[in-house]
């Protein structure tokens, strides 16, 4: 505040009468004082305040798909670091619905969390401004936040699609599949990128029919798989966009004619103890939800700093599917 | 109100006094009423007077693991039912600590819930008994509640962990492991007394060195698992007590010298695509979130009932591993 005062050139008591709103200040001054505020970055952060109350903290996170057991590890690392603050976690899954989403987050600042952390269905996060400028700390993790400068939290998907596409090339593949998920969802066009850029960067063409984002539903996924391993000019390997498609992939492949390679984003269970063990693009998750929910306590703690977007790096896992040469069609 | 009127003898005006503590009731006369108020079944049911009133209902649930994939379609089953009743779901994990599970429990209550979902970790629910006479309607579920008269969904896990051994048995086995989770959980040990029953069905006597209950840690199951199939009279076939041990056995199985039967609790993703396949017994996790969800929102809609206690089936899903001979020690 004696910055914020400085600057304005008022003294302490006219902020502290802009801040919270008592009257006689002229409108000038106000808007002076209010300049300052924004120009120092500071904010009005109850969250912090409350904390050095020594009230129990608590922090909402907004999940996404329950049933996806990629998001497991991240709700647990959010988890353990929200217990080793002393903070109480709550809850709450969108299923993939933007609407669910906003009324999640809303309903838990009405229910007066501290802090946000939000796996973003939606498009759109303005609907948190007036929760953020009322001091609840928010970050987001997985996906960027929509039209919201914010903390956010992700794993190089660009990067790592590529390189597993890259990796069927050097096995020898010139027709790859990709399969994704809905075109919406930001890791999903991000991975297509990837994969484009990994086809480029081999001078390969890609053909429209080898390209598939939609739902992870097993049937629409299956649908997609028959159609590229089938006609005159079949893939050889698929790029499976995230361990919901790679699952099915692998059901598809089990039942196959011929040996196709296979590169998944994300690891998953036994995926080692398939044959052949399935070739990942692993995603840390655990490290995901750690690296949100320490950039939230920070802010929790009244750090103030500009939003930062960390982006971790994925990493290639060699199990054999994504080693399989090109069959014979 | 009219019943509990009639049956205690006196006007509407005065069942209405005691039921809101309003003075001008003589001692003998609120006796009767509340006596005739619990001869009734009926209790003071705040939820659902708020759900009449159409405010937007928010439902509790205390999730167990979150690493343990079995709860995701149980929480996701719940999710649903919330969402075709226009409530809202939050979720929070005791991650196996009873202290923590009163906390969450406490919690969503101090931030009115209007309906409780519990997977126990404790053994003494009485801390939810003030929250209950307020009105927060509560389910138990996968787990009984302790020491509290509450409505509680469950799967068989006696009669299917009975059936997964006696399925070995059938198979020419005599000497059989038991592989369960920690010995104060409800479910572990109904699934021990299953696997005695089962062996005690066909005249087999059972080793102490044959059961081992602990932690679900990959390191402890590792090390119990390795010590049963060494020795002098290794077991021949294992009985996994749930998902989480049967992933590790089946790692320990892929590296064992010589074949072993196993037969998991649990069903669980690829299960069928391994080599061999994975027999278990399967609970329906969807059908047991559905049902307690089903079942708090009758109490919701105010269905005013004693307790109920629903015991869902298992089913014995056939598919290699469980019908491999006893190989030679």
């Amino acid at each position: 505040m004696k910055d914020v005062a400085a600057r304005a050139g008022v003294g302490l008591k006219t902020v502290s009468r802009v801040v919270n709103g008592e009257p006689g200040v002229t409108p000038d001054t106000e808007r002076r004082v209010r300049d300052a505020i924004t120009a120092l970055g500071f904010r009005r952060n109850d969250s912090a305040r409350i904390l050095r109350k020594g009230r129990t903290a608590s922090i909402g996170l907004v999940l996404e798909d329950l049933a996806d057991p990629f998001y497991a590890p991240l709700n647990r690392a959010v988890e353990e670091v929200a217990r080793a603050h002393g903070a109480l976690l709550i809850n709450g899954s969108s299923a993939e619905d933007a609407e669910r989403e906003r009324e999640l987050a809303l309903a838990f600042c009405a229910r007066r969390v501290d802090g946000l952390i939000v796996i973003p269905a939606g498009s759109d996060h303005r609907y948190l401004e007036p929760e953020i400028a009322a001091g609840v700390a928010t970050v987001f993790v997985d996906r960027p936040a929509g039209l919201l400068d914010a903390d956010v939290v992700l794993s190089d998907s660009f990067g790592g699609a590529r390189e597993g596409v890259a990796h069927l090339v050097a096995h020898g593949h010139r027709r790859i599949g990709f399969l994704g998920d809905q075109p919406h969802i930001h890791t999903a066009t991000e991975r297509l990128r990837g994969y484009r850029a990994a086809m480029a960067d081999a001078g390969l063409p890609v053909d429209d029919a080898w390209v598939s984002l939609g739902t992870t539903a097993p049937e629409r996924v299956r649908r997609e798989a028959e159609r590229m391993l089938g006609g005159p000019r079949p893939v050889t390997a698929l790029f499976a966009g995230n361990n919901r498609v790679t699952v099915t992939v692998v059901r598809v492949l089990a039942t196959a004619r011929r040996p196709v390679a296979l590169v998944g984003f994300d690891d998953f269970e036994l995926a080692d103890l398939l044959s052949p063990g399935v070739t990942v693009v692993a995603q840390d998750a655990a490290r995901l939800g750690r690296t949100a929910a320490e950039r939230l306590f920070r802010r929790l703690d009244g750090v103030l700093e500009p939003p930062r977007r960390v982006e971790l790096p994925t990493r290639l896992v060699v199990r054999g599917s994504g080693e399989l040469p090109p069959a014979e069609g």
